[in-house]
């Protein structure tokens, strides 16, 4: 870990290339854990979604079941930070995704930074979805999200690990909130699409640095970066 | 100097943020030259177009001068990388910009990764511009470029130092090429224009891997990033 590293996100290729089907990637699980200990993500050819949490990388698959990932597994798309909290935000009356976002971004000093935002606590319910292994020839991801298989947990009490992202950052990343949910257990989670938060503790992590990596595989080399519906696309699969 | 940063760009604050007017960073020519010893920027105030070749920076006034910058000056936005060329490209036919823009392109194996470009070469024509140091309270910089300065260079040698950026990048940096010219005695030079070069040697080094460093200064933090004419801004001022 360099002095950089403790500071930075660490994120290995962009939303774009994501959404135009590259979904190998050549960084393995265990270079991965090597930027950070807090993320999320994907596995190659979309197998399940990711999710960093102290240290520990967690592949969510479609029944909902999480499990610990492999560290030889690769990633064609993840973002990881060393998890260090600026400061905390305590959530006592219950709220949904929208009214979360809120509280969240009125602590914020400025939207123009990235945070990486850590929420445990007691959900009435999860909505979460989750992509599934995906077979060559690789379709777009707006198709391959059709695929996706969505749970909902009631009564979970759990953590919600993501980032908030600034807009300039939409392509190379989910612009606003992105984040993936794993119960306390860590048996079970997914992309969290939808929730209701009881109560619960929000801890912010703010960041002005992004390492931004690259591949250099054939297929990032030949990706069209430049779909004019980039940002529709994002919304639509993301879930905005 | 890290592993990392061997293969880096390393920028400091965003196109967008320059755009809007925050003409003062934190960041000393002195830090800027331990992360690369090639590249481009401007220095606080706009107070002239910003070279780095060969470890040193120079300052580009509006006078049409060059000057090597003082160490303790500060840069609002930079961006440099370790120059090691993976690649010549060597043109005998005079051409112009756009000419000498599609021989590079057509070099690329791709146009989804970053490229520093350093072009040496006898140049029949070469027009630049400078921008010029600003009073506060700052103007957007589509009208602070309202008082740059133009010089054209008749016959002369030197060199082109600069990046072509992916278009996803468009905000964060300059999509598409962006350069500037310093003459062999690095007395003179600007941000290029326009030029008809007679014959040349194109060095090309590859880039994957950018370090985004954001600013956490008050103006930073409170700007505008999110303009809603970013691109056509970004081509009137940068010149495409």
């Amino acid at each position: 870990m360099t002095a950089n590293d403790a500071g930075e996100i660490f994120q290995t290729s962009t939303m774009a290339a994501l959404l135009d089907g590259v979904y190998e990637g050549n960084v393995s699980i265990r270079e991965l854990l090597g930027h950070g200990d807090f993320g999320l993500g994907t596995f190659n050819s979309l197998d399940g979604e990711m999710l960093v949490l102290d240290g520990v990388c967690y592949q969510l698959r479609g029944d909902g079941s999480a499990a610990t990932a492999d560290l030889d597994e690769l990633t064609p798309f993840a973002a990881v930070t060393w998890f260090h909290p600026d400061y905390t935000v305590q959530i006592s009356e219950p709220c949904d995704r929208a009214g979360l976002k809120s509280l969240i971004d009125e602590s914020l000093d400025s939207t123009n930074l990235m945070v990486a935002v850590r929420v445990t606590g007691d959900f009435a319910t999860m909505r979460t979805r989750t992509v599934t292994k995906q077979q060559k020839p690789y379709r777009a991801f707006t198709e391959a999200t059709h695929d996706q298989h969505e749970v909902t947990f009631t009564d979970v009490t759990g953590t919600l690990a993501g980032f908030r992202m600034p807009n300039y950052e939409q392509g190379i990343s989910v612009a606003g909130y992105h984040s993936h949910f794993i119960d306390k257990d860590r048996r079970h989670g997914g992309h969290a699409l939808d929730y209701r938060l009881v109560r619960g503790t929000v801890h912010i992590s703010v960041r002005s640095e992004l390492h931004l990596s690259l591949q250099r595989t054939p297929q990032f080399l030949r990706a069209n970066l430049d779909s004019a519906d980039m940002d529709g696309q994002i919304r639509r699969t993301e879930g905005g």
